[in-house]
């Protein structure tokens, strides 16, 4: 069914699954390695469901000492480690082979400090990201990444992802928003990474378990504004409203949010969570924040904006209750076309003046593929999430989506922009490196990747294009 | 009279210097390969002019093929490279050595693409850091780092340092605002950078010349504000300035910049630029942005954390011209100390909340070492600027002064800051490394090193400390 292929597991290991597992369960608290495979299925994949391999073992540890523990093991092993968060993502960046072992970080869930005068908490890596912000509630203060994932994704995944949300156009991602971590490295020592020297915590953003485990994260953390205030603005027309995300950008405007969603996810949305959404092209999302006075100021120079493009819709949330409306469609837009049927949730960015042009050509490849696409996506930073709609049991369904997902990336990297926002590589985007990257380019990211997994036990097969990666990992299977 | 030791140089290359000189004019233009005794010698330091050594050759390149070109000649020969911006380094990031070449980025200075509908700039990096914002005012915007020598600075010295500035504490550092990279590597091969896979982006963010030279760069900007206004708070004491400070930050303002000047400063500001500052133990300046009622509703919320702590003085500024003259003194703070004699700029970060003890503690150890000590600092990102006095012609002095910033910048990691804000480690810090870091945390450093400059040819016996670096370097010679 698959169109991306992982290498044949190395079956010399798999013959030492009750050795590996043994030596893994002399360390370990006995509740910390699983092994039944009834209980490994439940990690045989993350939300890439369409691919899915059991692994040998999962390890949930609760400390730091206990990753380091397995990785020590695994090391000495040589068996492969795949990372996991809650095991959220979108891009494979979690699917096990089944010759690895699973270190899952959800029970590494303490908050370990918050100092508000500082701005920061330190937390171990497996709490969810809404629990950060949950935990500073009540000092006013909230945490800024927040994916859409955000109920149930930890901040491992987060940080390995360098994951971002609606509200990382005025706040950044979470490598804008990370001071500090603890990471376990491949043969299992632990370091400490913070500044001065070079910036390991910098490299380890989005690093997608390349590079070790982080088990624990000192985080910025900001004051809850005095105020927020959601519009939505209704378009006839795909282009104009991506032409209009362009000019509030321009004006130098800087909202916290700008989001996207097109008619397809529109109608999905009234359907499933009857938002009130007006019946149009297209929507956005704009929420501005501060202030009364400058809340108010905001939206009238977004509204002028907005009115030279003729929306067909202009509401501003006069109270609390219509905020949560605005924001319940989108909220629950992935939900909703879950119900449609199955999709592909791409991740790829483009300067914003680019959107009317990408929006446009998505438009056009969706009927040379045949296949129906729904835009929802953070337009204001330009990270498009296109969902290509298809159906799972239609034999051929799949492979089509995944090139005209590939196609649509392609087009993201032509017009100046990347491909991925905050989903990641994984193996869903892997082969696309090439059409970012020169040879040259992946060759010093992967050279970064012997120096701190010189065996390439570290989620291999990943990210990295599988004939660009072979030199660096037949190297390494002599370790 | 130097403390701090650099290795001999290699005799093997200096014997051959003709002959690298004769490669590199080979193939470059007559005018970018320099080697006259009397020419070098205005290459032999940075701005930590305590320390001086010319160098075999300098390279002053115009393109990014230029730089490559003389990056492999060097790589062929075994030459170390000194990457140079402007030589305005306080922490010696740019003191060469006897058997090295410096290249030189200031005459790269293209402004390649302005595009404001995207909001980015795109540079050869010997473009000047206050050049660029010069660039952008006519159509309103700018470049947010803002480092004191940002006249003479350039973008490439601005990345290896990962320079902050006064206005950092709203907008970030360089890696904040960098968007994309060209770097040529140390054999010579040129690599671009961008979002997906491992983010080598921000690991060239503050690597100090250790991993290449980045030729080009593409900046974030950021709209002008509508207004900024600037306000002068007075204290009696330091460390109620320090309260003053963390006071406000804990409130969850964000002011654009909150600078600190004390006493010993304030005077000598005072002969300097007669900016009218009051004669008090500790002086805050604090800029507020955004539109004018914002502006106002800012200086109310500062002026009430203010009043609590009774400042002898609290002055709003007017209008432009007292805009200025606020600003006047801060600016012109580092000249006017130099009119009171030698002083070493030091540069730690602490949190906010330890700006009071930390200035206390700088006030003792000044008196425990028998030396004068200025305060002038970027006060609300924690980022310490302590100029310690001392005169080059006494034997012995230098020597003092250097122990007793070491002193404080010990105190700065012991109160969970770090020994670098902006200045980067260079040869200044680099013995400091082992107080920041175990040597498990320096390892993986050099690794990366190792991995991306496998002959240790880049600003070597730098950053890292000689004794851990040795094993690094020694397998590097064999390379």
């Amino acid at each position: 069914m698959s169109t991306i292929a992982m290498p044949a597991p190395d079956a010399g290991i798999i013959s030492r699954k009750s050795e590996i597992i043994a030596a893994l369960a002399a360390i370990l608290p006995p509740d910390a390695v699983i092994s039944d495979p009834e209980e490994t299925r439940a990690y045989e994949c993350d939300a890439l469901t369409a691919y899915r391999c059991a692994p040998l073992a999962v390890v949930l540890p609760r400390t730091t000492e206990e990753v380091a523990a397995a990785m020590r093991v695994c090391h000495r092993m040589r068996v492969p480690v795949i990372p996991r968060g809650a095991g959220t993502s979108l891009a494979g960046g979690a699917l096990p082979t089944a010759d690895s072992v699973v270190i899952g970080t959800m029970r590494l869930r303490d908050v370990l400090e918050i100092d508000t005068d500082n701005r920061l908490i330190r937390v171990q890596t497996g709490v969810t990201n809404l629990s950060v912000s949950a935990e500073l509630e009540a000092q006013g203060f909230f945490y800024a990444p927040d994916p859409s994932s955000q109920l149930a994704c930890t901040i491992a995944g987060n940080i390995g992802m360098n994951s971002g949300g609606a509200h990382c156009l005025k706040y950044g991602v979470t490598t804008n928003n990370l001071l500090g971590a603890r990471m376990v490295l491949a043969d299992g020592e632990i370091v400490d990474l913070a500044g001065g020297g070079l910036d390991i915590l910098g490299l380890i953003c989005g690093s997608e378990g390349q590079l070790g485990i982080v088990t624990e994260a000192t985080l910025r953390i900001l004051p809850k504004p005095e105020g927020a205030r959601p519009m939505l603005i209704g378009f006839d027309s795909p282009e104009v409203a991506g032409e209009c995300v362009a000019r509030i950008i321009r004006s130098g405007l800087l909202p916290v949010a700008i989001e996207y969603m097109d008619d397809v996810c529109l109608r999905a949305v009234e359907d499933f969570a009857r938002a009130g959404y007006p019946d149009c092209a297209a929507v956005l999302i704009v929420e501005v924040e501060g202030s009364e006075p400058e809340i108010a100021d905001q939206i009238a120079r977004i509204r002028a904006i907005a009115d030279q493009l003729n929306p067909v819709e202009f509401r501003e949330s006069r109270n609390a209750d219509e905020s949560l409306a605005i924001w319940k469609g989108r909220k629950s837009a992935f939900g909703a076309m879950g119900r449609l049927g199955d999709y592909l949730c791409l991740d790829g960015t483009v300067p914003v003046s680019k959107l009317p042009f990408t929006l446009k050509r998505i438009g056009e490849l969706s009927k040379e593929h045949g296949l129906e696409v729904a835009n929802v996506f953070h337009a204001g930073d330009g990270n498009m999430h296109p969902l290509i709609l298809f159906d799972a049991n239609t034999p051929g369904d799949l492979e089509r989506a995944e090139a005209f997902g590939a196609d649509i990336l392609r087009v993201c990297v032509d017009v100046g922009g990347c491909l991925t926002g905050e989903h990641g590589v994984g193996i869903e985007k892997r082969d696309l490196m090439t059409s970012q990257y020169t040879p040259e380019d992946m060759a010093i990211q992967m050279e970064i990747k012997d120096a701190l997994d010189p065996c390439w036990l570290l989620n291999p097969a990943k990210v990295f294009p599988l004939e660009a990666s072979q030199p660096h990992r037949q190297r390494a299977a002599t370790c």
